[in-house]
């Protein structure tokens, strides 16, 4: 299975997403700046996978900041909109504070490089806690970057350790011989491991109990096709690509028996921020009488959104829509609309599979527990 | 307004859409196996318009009869599956003889050229009954281009008035201020006039009702952003593209107003066949409470289909999918699944628009009494 995130001890390889199928490059970020911009440009996607990126690139945020006290660099300004550093600590040393400061910076430049995955927001704030404690602790700078990399990689790890999990929670909700349809890539590109929705199809198809995966194309950024495509027929698991408007299609012929989808943000209600056409295969599964399960790690839970309403939508460039490939396949002079996401309504998710095990509607109750029981 | 099928009196000459929007250019053709050769790989599409590129097809085949009788050149044998020539007839000299097998052929191959859009069958069987009028009534060969030239000018024209007649009726469907969204191009590449359901939203906007078109890019031969976002950009209509997959989103968001899509074929039941993806608009906007409606001639009504199991579904080549304007999008070694419709059952359908008025459930009486009316 490829590595989509490398870290080397000395810098991040982001495995190329642009590229795939065409080639599998890797690019490296030495500094947090180039991991923002990776983010940014879709380098790297899927939620689990920027969180883990975003939170070596604190690491990079770090080192830059150690290597600046020790040639002796002054201080960088605070970052517009940064909070004010938390002066007055014990490791308030000019370099510490200096460092403080770098580290809120690299966090806010982070934030902003993708707004509606929650997992990034989740690791940076891990990032910081961690950077608190060492600073606060009668701490130096000395030590810091390397306390980082301990969290950066336990993040890392945890990832790949849920995503183990979640796939086996999700195999006990498929049939036998299930033939499943899935959106968007949620693979092993998409994650540190296994994946969240393909991982649950690894598993099945591990276990023999997989007949037929349908790949939604996932217009316009068609990483259904290109992504997801790629990594099944790597490993061999039969799979079928469909346009996203053949879905129904499918339903109605009874030849799907689950949709699986991941998550990028969900709300304490158990609404569901995913990748644009998510929605409507929702909508689609409820008519059909389709079970419609969203796998996700505990980590995309959004502590903070009380239901989608809360979510913000990201809009991405109309040139997504307008070419393809680079190449313009839409009429000069029409109006684009391009969301990256949509929100589905807890109503018509049967079930949320996580890393502590399966909720069930009432979400606000049944996430809660699961959370409260994170260790 | 762009004239998609241009007879010269000499040829037929047919825009090319599968350049559109990159440029407007005509296909030529000049004996029916070009007529049928153009509507198989999409040059003419449309379910109105292959009808009447049909038919000019036909009056190609029958001048390639007479000037081979003219020249003296042997009758062709009877193609293989094409029926018995009806031999025997007042007009069954050699060269008539000869003139009804070609008529047969051309039939055939017309007919095999696209399976699912019944207009192409209904505009054959016109000028076949027209062929038959001719050479049946102690006619001669002498005439039969003629009268098969008449036949199909009045094809083509009907054509025409009927897209005004239904936008017309569908106009009064639509609220003031009319948010509409659409699927596939029915607009006047699609037809020999106006369009269909594009011909209804030309009608809101010269009327002042529109207050914008959402306008589907139908994956996988983006017949929305190439050809439907052009029209409406030549005629300053509000339009914006999205993907197909954006649909429920916008129709969650209580923008959209009404559907509206043309059909391929529709079963005496109000079964409709269209371009895959209208099945799930049709369920989306059911979903949502947004009213869905087919416009379409009568002549698009099949009297041979109960319901829509009787319709035939085509499926085109996987490249289609895996490819975008020539560039391979999707990762080698994945199936794909790639048919060129789906069946909208009649009771998603909230009416169907037709040249003599509105059918609504239940439709086997409503388009019947229709279909009885036609003069």
């Amino acid at each position: 299975m490829i590595r989509t995130i490398v870290w080397t001890g000395e810098d991040l390889r982001l495995l190329d997403q642009r590229r795939i199928p065409e080639e599998t490059a890797y690019v490296a970020c030495r500094g947090w700046r180039d991991v923002a911009a990776a983010i940014r440009e879709m380098v790297v996607r899927g939620a689990p996978a920027i969180g883990a990126a975003a939170a070596y690139g604190m690491v990079l945020a770090a080192r830059e900041a150690a290597a600046r006290a020790a040639a002796g660099d002054p201080a960088p300004a605070p970052a517009a909109g940064a909070r004010a550093g938390a002066a007055g600590g014990p490791a308030d040393g000019a370099a510490a504070g200096a460092a403080r400061r770098a580290l809120e910076e690299a966090a806010a430049g982070l934030r902003a490089a993708r707004p509606t995955a929650v997992n990034l927001f989740w690791a940076l704030e891990r990032m910081e806690r961690a950077a608190a404690r060492h600073l606060g602790a009668g701490g130096r700078l000395e030590g810091l970057a390397a306390a980082l990399e301990a969290e950066a990689r336990r993040i890392h790890e945890e990832d790949e350790a849920a995503d183990r999990l979640m796939a086996e929670h999700g195999l006990a909700l498929l049939p036998d011989g299930a033939r499943v349809y899935t959106h968007c890539n949620t693979g092993a590109l998409a994650t540190a491991g296994w994946g969240t929705a393909l991982g649950v199809v690894r598993a099945a198809h591990a276990a023999g109990r997989l007949r037929r995966v349908w790949v939604g194309e996932t217009r316009p950024r068609l990483q259904g096709a290109r992504l997801t495509a790629w990594e099944l027929a790597q490993e061999g698991i039969p799979a079928t690509l469909v346009t996203d408007s053949m879905a129904a299609a499918l339903m109605a012929q009874g030849k799907v028996d689950a949709v699986l989808v991941g998550a990028d943000r969900i709300a304490k209600n158990g609404d569901t921020a995913n990748k644009i056409g998510t929605y409507a295969l929702a909508v689609l599964a409820r008519h059909h009488g389709v079970p419609f399960y969203v796998v996700a790690p505990l980590a995309t839970v959004d502590p903070a959104a009380e239901s989608g309403a809360d979510i913000p939508i990201e809009e991405r460039d109309p040139s997504e829509v307008t070419h393809v490939g680079g190449v313009r396949v839409a009429a000069e002079g029409v109006d684009v609309w391009n969301p990256a996401f949509d929100v589905t309504p807890a109503a018509l998710i049967d079930a949320i599979v996580t890393e502590r095990g399966v909720a069930r509607a009432p979400y606000e109750a049944s996430l809660a527990a699961l959370m409260d029981a994170r260790p």
